[in-house]
């Protein structure tokens, strides 16, 4: 059973997760399996991944066989288990439970060649609606406080696949990242009563050297501290706080843009890896006037060092403004 | 001018050093330049660096010309500059500040070739003179809160040069993670009238399972909630909240006890990447009860991705106490 083990000077979880077994030489990263050789995300390989919760296909389909558009499996070695109790107990002055918590796999495409960055709308477009769903039913279990989605493209960005996937991990606590961000959004609405997402939105179209690209819905711009050079935010214009609520119209507003800045870091990178998460609000909470659900988009650019370990500093050697014309002037 | 820019919401500040003329695709990271060619770091090379502003030498010595033992210079290429005022401004709802500090390079050997980890005992000792010499000049100027002190080790951890070397920054603000560690550590004492760091002293040494060594004066072992696998702290058994507070005979017992870690792990691991940072209180500051200076040793094993990034959560594949056993237990 994974363990969450707290710091107890900071706060800080983090996961035990024990790949069984293993040598302190099998750590070294410096391997990279990512290509080549058998996928188990690829269409045809269905029966070598646990069964699927959610597929999207185009016409009836026998669940975990060939034919779907998306699917959505718990990861085969997940960080978190799904069965149990937590159990918080102390040892000492420490805190610790049980890694209880959901771990999946969202499988974007059956092709294995098919980047995230140039799938057709339509099938990026259920991404984003898997999240949607997969946040919406992972509410119902109530140990589970937060529903963490994320991407990791590229070896350097931690893929360790290569077949296009995102991933989610739904939590029994809030992560700290989450804490951090509503503590200040709140700081911020107690002091000026307006949402701070809102506020940067507003500054940022009247500045327009941040932004990256806009539509009727939805804004991407490069934030003004960045930590990796090209970091590119994607915000709805309208005040949400809760992913949860979006609907079929504002999925193709998203895709639209989602897709227009994928690739415009693609052309100005080509190959770059990145990360991107979803902010969005804790799993059934109520519409939050201080709060709105966002993207992070991350290139891995630089690398993380002693220092930015160290201080929680980080060093960007790209002034946003330039990140940002970078992006905007690129041919798409 | 670098320039230092404050999130808005987590208030996480970033630099941002520009290097001037890039275009995006120079700052893909697949590039090694840390191997073969020149090193300005080595003996006979010192008039490629900047003057040095500290040297130590067996014999009477010219500054900046071969028979040193240690150099500290500026960094060649600095994440903050040393001349200038702060100049501390607003830009709508944002905050900025010039980029004033100071960026030195501790040249640890005048030999290419001797590690850090295999350094002789008697020079690795002036690498921990330096960082106390170095943090107790700095403290003279006024513009400065705190300074990072930090080695990169292998070209996964951040190092651009192979020469053995460590860095220190010296800021005009304190870093996050400084004080999240005050900040925790005053809430302990707050309760309980006591250092947590002592605490946890305390409780290492009565469970064991997670002490890697120990002498008179100091005690390494991994920590119960370790970001990275084999993730070492080092700190005085004694408490002390600064580490300018360090006496010759303290350096000697440190040496001892951090040269026996760093074998360990390098046994564990030939070649291991790693970052190590000392974190002491900031500059200037009266003894603290409630905090106490320690080094935090990361060997860089895993990659951090999206999850991570997003959540703040970190997913570590070995329990402490497991790899504790394996630094305990290799032959040194």
């Amino acid at each position: 059973m994974p363990e969450l083990r707290k710091d107890p000077i900071l706060g800080r979880w983090i996961i035990i997760s024990k790949e069984r077994g293993k040598r302190p030489t099998d750590f070294i990263i410096d391997k990279d399996e990512s290509k080549g050789g058998f996928c188990p995300l690829c269409s045809g390989n269905e029966k070598t991944t646990p069964p699927e919760v959610l597929n999207y296909a185009p016409a009836p389909h026998i669940p975990n066989t060939p034919g779907w558009d998306l699917r959505v499996v718990p990861n085969k070695y997940p960080a978190l288990v799904i069965e149990g109790d937590l159990d918080k107990v102390g040892e000492g002055l420490y805190d610790k439970m049980n890694g209880i918590g959901a771990h999946e796999v969202i499988i974007e495409t059956p092709n294995h060649d098919e980047a995230f960055t140039y799938l057709p709308k339509e099938r990026m477009k259920l991404v984003f609606v898997a999240f949607r769903d997969r946040l919406a039913d992972l509410a119902h279990d109530p140990r589970f406080k937060y529903v963490m989605i994320f991407k990791n493209h590229g070896r350097a960005a931690g893929a360790s696949l290569e077949h296009s996937h995102s991933q989610l991990v739904a939590l029994p606590i809030l992560p700290r990242m989450i804490t951090s961000e509503l503590e200040g959004c709140l700081a911020y609405f107690k002091y000026k009563e307006r949402c701070i997402f809102c506020d940067i939105i507003h500054q940022e179209k009247s500045q327009k050297s941040r932004v990256v690209c806009e539509n009727e819905k939805f804004i991407a711009f490069v934030p003004f501290a960045p930590r990796s050079p090209f970091e590119m935010w994607v915000l709805p214009k309208q005040h949400s706080s809760s992913y949860v609520s979006m609907d079929n119209r504002s999925f193709d507003s998203l895709t639209e843009l989602f897709s227009e800045c994928m690739l415009r870091l693609d052309k100005c990178m080509a190959g770059v890896p990145y990360n991107f998460v979803l902010h969005t609000a804790p799993l059934r909470s109520q519409p939050l006037d201080h709060f709105h659900w966002h993207f992070e988009i991350m290139p891995k650019l630089t690398s993380i060092a002693g220092f930015e370990w160290g201080s929680g500093f980080y060093i960007n050697p790209i002034p946003p403004e330039e990140a940002a014309e970078f992006l905007r002037e690129v041919q798409i």
